[in-house]
């Protein structure tokens, strides 16, 4: 009896650890995979001795997982020439010739698709005006055939796609994994797109905030190669941020962290759809510009009297970038990032004033911090958020490869 | 000859290596233990089938671990009796019998000291008023003799302090362990507090922005042992924030993330200090508040006046609470936090009236995220800076304890 009970007591630490230790092996070959994998991408070219000093695993392991990488055709070996007597030396990088993500920005004026391969290099791009189409049933009338007719094409040429990720107008419930309530995008409240995209074409799908895909595209394919820390602004019909520390996207406890244009930059403003009032929005972005001018419905048409000197065009412009100036302030003092990066289809109409701009920042902010101030339009133009979107499933590979590959393979 | 050459090889190849794999192991358990200390930090009692569990570490490492812990005096093991049948267990918790950390909070008005155990429990509080001391010279005349005083008497008892840490008026240069240039706080620009305090006392020093450590001060022993993403404000003669996200302190590139003080409020207000127009630090401190006033110079004149009905004095605590409202909004739009503290010595003229300042927030915030606002006092009042100082280094015990406690024995 008392043998039984120590018997049961052994078996069930045993269930306990046995489990664990599983799991445990796993996350560290994960976490082992995941390193290496980083660490190619930042080099670009790495030799394996190198990847052993920058990772502090043995070369054994390394060995091991860099010829497993190599099986699965995600990284591949280069011969690299180097020093004065031409030594040849084996150097890994990304193998582009398996794998395809494809990218999808689900826009308020316009849809687009991208084919990247693991370098991020776009192999192919579609773009369609949406600013006549409303809702989900209107959107797949033009995205369905548009997405089967690539997703064949990869296929066809025997080239794995490794996931679908697709940047959306945020906020959204990332555990649903569907829109919320998106301001100016009627149609789409509680969609469960995540959902209805895995079904429809079967493959590993991730969705996202466009502000945050588009982040992500200059952290992963941009100019985050080297930075940790930025703050992409998207401005366009609506005004919209991504954060990233510490080479991590943030998103807050109810996903709203980085939603610079719903700050208040003029107190007791005009109510927002956001139902805050004085949002950066709902004077910043084109809409919010155009409404502080008689003159004309576009920015084309404001661009066009600033050019010929009128007065009130010209007032609409200052005021515009005092507001900027403001805003950018407040992003500075509040998240105090390494580079911000400025997108949408608002930049280009403002891209000429940025020099005064940054100088005006520079005579606001904290003396010390003068000089570190960094300023840089987008890598991808309009195409930032849906390369930002294939973006998030290349995080995936790096951040959790063996979970992704076996979801692949599946 | 060609064999040299192998040999060579070889022996670079072991150096490249050798290192790296004690260093590895090095981290390796400093790693597990580092996980070990959080759980029970988090648990506060925690047994060890439970380590295993929570932590995927074998019951062998958890014993080696727990053992090392236990001769070091960091844990001990408590007796708990749990279920039914009263079945005795053995818990372990944090030992609070060896080891004091002394926390210092140099501010514009006071300075403090305050001694804890590893549970955050205050053994010890000293306070001393500083409106009239100017600069280090006059600073430490003041602080010296008390913290000879407190580590003579820590360390005749037998105890071993862990640390010191220090709260100083931001913003600072963390490389060097300086002040950098703090508004209102005259005569120590680039003064290298922490080599000097190190030199004096001979103990491991932490320095950090005091909004920084008033946030430390909840995430270790306040609110935040259940909450991973909050913003602490803290409103005084300045105004700050430190932010935590996903438990950790987040400082920015230059030091100046959650600079909330310094957010324009204002469009095209009153010039700061720091170089920024309209900061909400010009309008919402205690001397922001009381230049829009011209009935007193103290807040007490100001409650009082309110008290009476006073018109202007009831107008000056609106436009207040509107600056506060409308900062609180940005607060929750840029970081999106759980939890949002506030403290320093403006806040308990203010307490009254934060059940309003919150409804009126939630008409404000986006629609979904209404219901989760929450806003909280902070915990530990006057002390809140120094308490998070001595936080500081708790941290750095549950971060790196192989490194800290190797210090501590030196």
């Amino acid at each position: 009896m008392g043998n039984d009970i120590q018997q049961k007591k052994e078996r069930r630490r045993e269930n306990v650890i046995q489990p664990n230790k599983i799991a445990y092996l796993k996350q560290v070959k994960q976490s082992n995979m995941s390193e290496v994998l980083e660490k190619i991408w930042q080099h670009q070219q790495i030799s394996r001795v190198e990847l052993v000093e920058h990772t502090g695993l043995t070369s054994g392991t390394i060995t091991n997982l860099t010829h497993e990488l190599i099986e699965l055709k995600v990284i591949r070996e280069f011969e690299a020439v180097s020093g004065n007597v031409g030594r040849r030396r084996v150097m890994l990088g990304f193998d582009t010739s398996q794998y395809r993500i494809i990218g999808l920005d689900i826009g308020r004026a316009t849809a687009e698709i991208v084919v990247v391969d693991l370098n991020g290099k776009i192999i192919r791009t579609i773009e369609r005006d949406m600013s006549d189409r409303k809702g989900p049933d209107e959107y797949f009338g033009v995205i369905d055939p548009l997405l089967t007719e690539v997703k064949q094409e990869i296929e066809a040429s025997g080239l794995t796609i490794l996931g679908l990720g697709v940047g959306v107008p945020g906020p959204m419930d990332y555990g649903a994994g569907t829109l919320l309530d998106p301001p100016n995008f009627p149609g789409w409240r509680n969609y469960p797109l995540q959902s209805v995209l895995e079904q429809k074409f079967g493959l590993t799908t991730l969705i996202e905030d466009d502000a945050r895909t588009s982040a992500m595209a200059e952290r992963w394919y941009g100019l985050g190669r080297s930075i940790q820390d930025l703050v992409f602004i998207t401005m366009g019909i609506g005004i919209g941020g991504g954060v990233v520390n510490e080479g991590k996207i943030v998103r807050g406890t109810n996903g709203l962290c980085g939603q610079v244009g719903h700050m208040t930059i003029v107190l007791d403003g005009k109510i927002c759809d956001c139902g805050n009032r004085g949002c950066w929005e709902t004077v910043g972005s084109i809409p919010g510009i155009l409404s502080r001018w008689s003159g004309g419905n576009t920015m084309e048409q404001l661009t066009e009297a600033i050019r010929t000197g009128d007065s009130e065009a010209l007032q609409c412009m200052e005021d515009t970038l005092n507001y900027l100036e403001t805003a950018l302030i407040n992003v500075y003092n509040m998240y105090d990032p390494e580079l911000v990066v400025l997108g949408g289809r608002l930049y280009p109409y403002l891209a000429d004033y940025l020099l005064p701009v940054q100088n005006h920042l520079r005579s606001r902010l904290y003396a010390f911090a003068k000089d570190r101030l960094r300023i840089e339009p987008s890598t991808f133009g309009t195409s930032q958020s849906a390369v930002g979107a294939a973006a998030l499933v290349l995080g995936f590979l790096l951040s959790e490869p063996v979970r992704l590959l076996a979801l692949t393979e599946a």
